[in-house]
């Protein structure tokens, strides 16, 4: 039996969280005197009431939390935070359909940075705050995922740095989940800080250094402006979102090691030499491509490309320029590019760097199992050998990954998009990148999605923020039994 | 070391039967009367006078034929095959550059059917015939090397039937070869010979009805028309083409059964089931959208949605229709058939059948582990349990062949052609089909890529002919290694 008492309370505890961030995107209305307010601080006394029914309901609760709560709670906390996070929009009047509210609401908490919004800048300040917010929360809470609960869970090969995170040893669940966010959230408030005030140093306003540290920390990549950060003619904007977007991308434990200064162990990663490698390399390749090709001066082609390269491997979906008007083999480079994703125990999506780092290596062992079919041959991470079932688990992790992003297609296709269009939107959605390519490119949005259509690719940040297995187990017969 | 010596014997012997089938080819020019009969009788004899020179100067070759000798053997062949017979090509002048016509050539060995001839009708008789033989040749090729050899180097996971081949048992390797490759060739010319009669009785001349068998059952696609089988405007010939390349992309073990009435045994073979579903299922999806959308007459709709949906899903390659003339769903529904195949041990090629059928259940099982982590859960297939090194195997070749394409695609852009071209032509040639999407579509051809474009398309043709590993295994320090 699935205790559902007890995933209700935790709903109801999570629901007063929100509802108390909710308040203080009511008090920054306050401070800009907009239209926003009222609409805010309804959303907050509903979120805090409701859910503080909800608690007190199941106070009575049984207090153990198995496995199957767990998957439960995880999927359906980031569906009831949208659910609720995308009234103020609506009540103000500010995003006047439910839907197109939703999907900018767990594009928001799912840190896909997908909009629906045609001008930005006609926001209330209050709401602008909220949704740079969502994303703030939503990073938040994937780094607890993916470091403390998703291990324990044994999805998406996270188990394999688990015996690295900085904590107590994983005898008992709870305090260890605490104790671990605990140290997490305290560097993640710290990078926000030290990029705040860098942005602010920059010639960026409080408010707006404030929302893109926000969002730059969760690789969510909300913009204040229309223009994403291409409305920054400032080479210095542009280097410091490009830093704090790399480091938003690196595994937050080797981010809690560098602040320890045991840079060491951080060179040491496998994971993060492949990041800093692929970086690198698309960098500089794609620099030379638009210095050569597309005739931009020297800085700025390494400017733009480290710039773009970043915020897409990091899946942040920031621009400082409309990649789509490079030349193809830039686009295309960036399109592979979004099958990349951070790291893992980052707040980046897509595949991850260790899935694809694993891949590549696994894909060389098969080649020698070949030659010397009786021998066993292991794929080794980090001087270590990686069991096989968790080198499966990866594989048939970016199986599933490339089978949604097909099917999908294919189903957003129907709805009268042309190929490079679906696969832009599908691999920008489930990979939590937010521009794609087609009409859903850095300069577009996704207002001109039919509502089913906008339903689908929410679906589909969902699936894609939660490492697919959390979601796709409740769908099988299998997770239900019994 | 490597038997340097038995490599180039049978290397020599092959080149003196290439040299008999050009000699044939010869005799076919010789009706016509037109320009190519003295540039085939030249090669005739330079592959004949070679190869038998070869094979008499390594007339003390230690007849020790080992696994790293067989997979040199069977990479080499494609490519020496490919070099001389594209001679007859260039010495008539038909096509006036040697790398043009290596393409076309290795495009017909390999059964991938993409063509660099602007006007195919203008290609004398004789030269015409050589073309399709080369594919009606690397089919035979292709089958003998799916069920007879590949399966003994423990490739692609096709030892999955090897218990199912109609042969003596596999005590040694000689014998068994000789033994199924009879018994799978006669079968092979039992349906070119029904097909000739049935396309001779709908109306088209001796000709061309042998040309497009040859083709059809090596799941080539290559046409003596420059329309495809567009050109003709009979629903009989459509239909007869349809049963043929979707039999010609059945396993052959399975025609056997077929033809010995053992019907039960075709039908319960799951791969075989997988095929007719996919196809049922997209020829049905693609009328709808085709009468729906595209407003095409109901027989029309069915006929050349079952036509394109199994020409490509065979990877046959043949047109009824410009394809990419269609409404865009229908166009992202056959990009994604391109990464179907056909069924092992059929001369379909691209990821196939089994593969796809496995990956589909090993995904729905790895749900099932993360949900029970402690139990063994096997993917069975045809009621036995599939090893786990097979399985992940498998996962592997899928994985490599999305690495290739993407890795390619961004190369192939590199040369200036975008996103829908560049990923078209990739998956057309690495899953040897022939058109794409794009600038490769149906009533498209490759002669616009430049040199190097066409050297390393024709390089993919021959890695997606030989199952991946087969080639890149060459590439690997461990196969030299000792």
């Amino acid at each position: 039996m699935i205790n559902k008492k007890i995933i209700i309370q935790v709903m109801g505890l999570l629901l007063v969280i929100e509802g108390v961030f909710l308040g203080i995107s009511t008090l920054v209305s306050l401070i800009y005197k907009q239209y926003d307010t009222q609409a805010l601080a309804i959303t907050t006394l509903i979120c805090i009431v409701f859910g503080g029914l909800l608690r007190v309901l199941t106070n009575k609760a049984d207090k153990n939390i198995g496995k199957r709560e767990g998957y439960i709670i995880v999927s359906l906390v980031w569906i009831v935070f949208s659910l609720f996070g995308a009234l103020p929009f609506v009540l103000s009047g500010a995003i006047s359909s439910y839907t197109d509210a939703f999907f900018e609401t767990i594009s928001g908490f799912t840190t896909t940075g997908a909009s629906i919004l045609n001008d930005i800048e006609s926001i209330p300040y209050g709401l602008l705050f909220w949704r740079s917010l969502t994303q703030w929360l939503g990073g938040m809470g994937i780094i607890v995922l993916s470091i403390a609960i998703l291990p324990i869970f044994g999805i998406g090969g996270m188990q394999l740095f688990v015996a690295e995170v900085p904590g107590p040893t994983p005898d008992k669940l709870h305090p260890r989940i605490k104790e671990t966010a605990k140290r997490l959230w305290v560097i993640y408030v710290l990078f926000t800080c030290a990029e705040v005030i860098l942005l602010k140093l920059g010639g960026m306003n409080w408010f707006d250094a404030i929302n893109h540290s926000f969002t730059t920390m969760a690789t969510g990549g909300y913009s204040t402006k229309q223009a994403s950060i291409a409305h920054y003619d400032s080479p210095f904007i542009h280097y410091v979102i490009t830093l704090f977007m790399f480091i938003a991308g690196t595994n937050f434990t080797l981010s809690y090691f560098a602040l320890h200064f045991k840079f060491g162990k951080v060179f040491k990663n496998e994971e993060f030499r492949y990041y800093l490698g692929f970086v690198l390399v698309f960098t500089f390749v794609i620099a030379f491509a638009l210095y050569h090709f597309n005739g931009i001066g020297l800085e700025q082609s390494f400017r733009d490309s480290a710039f773009q390269v970043v915020s897409i491997i990091t899946t942040t979906g920031f621009a400082t320029a409309d990649y789509l008007q490079w030349t193809p083999f830039v686009i295309v480079m960036i399109f592979a590019l979004m099958f990349f994703g951070g790291s893992a125990g980052s707040t980046g999506g897509s595949v991850k760097i260790i899935r694809i780092t694993l891949l590549l290596k696994n894909s060389y062992q098969e080649l020698k199992r070949i030659i010397h079919p009786n021998a066993i041959i292991p794929v080794r991470m980090n001087g270590k050998s990686v069991p096989a079932p968790i080198i499966s688990n990866i594989l048939a992790f970016v199986v599933i990954y490339m089978l949604i992003t097909i099917v999908s297609t294919v189903l957003i296709s129907a709805l009268g998009y042309d190929l490079q269009s679906s696969l832009g939107a599908v691999a920008a959605t489930l990979g939590n990148i937010g521009p794609g390519i087609g009409k859903v490119g850095p300069v577009e949005n996704y207002a001109h999605f039919p509502d089913i259509g906008k339903w689908f690719l929410s679906f589909l940040m969902l699936v894609g923020r939660l490492e697919l297995f959390t979601v796709l187990i409740l769908f099988s017969s299998a997770f239900w039994r019994k």
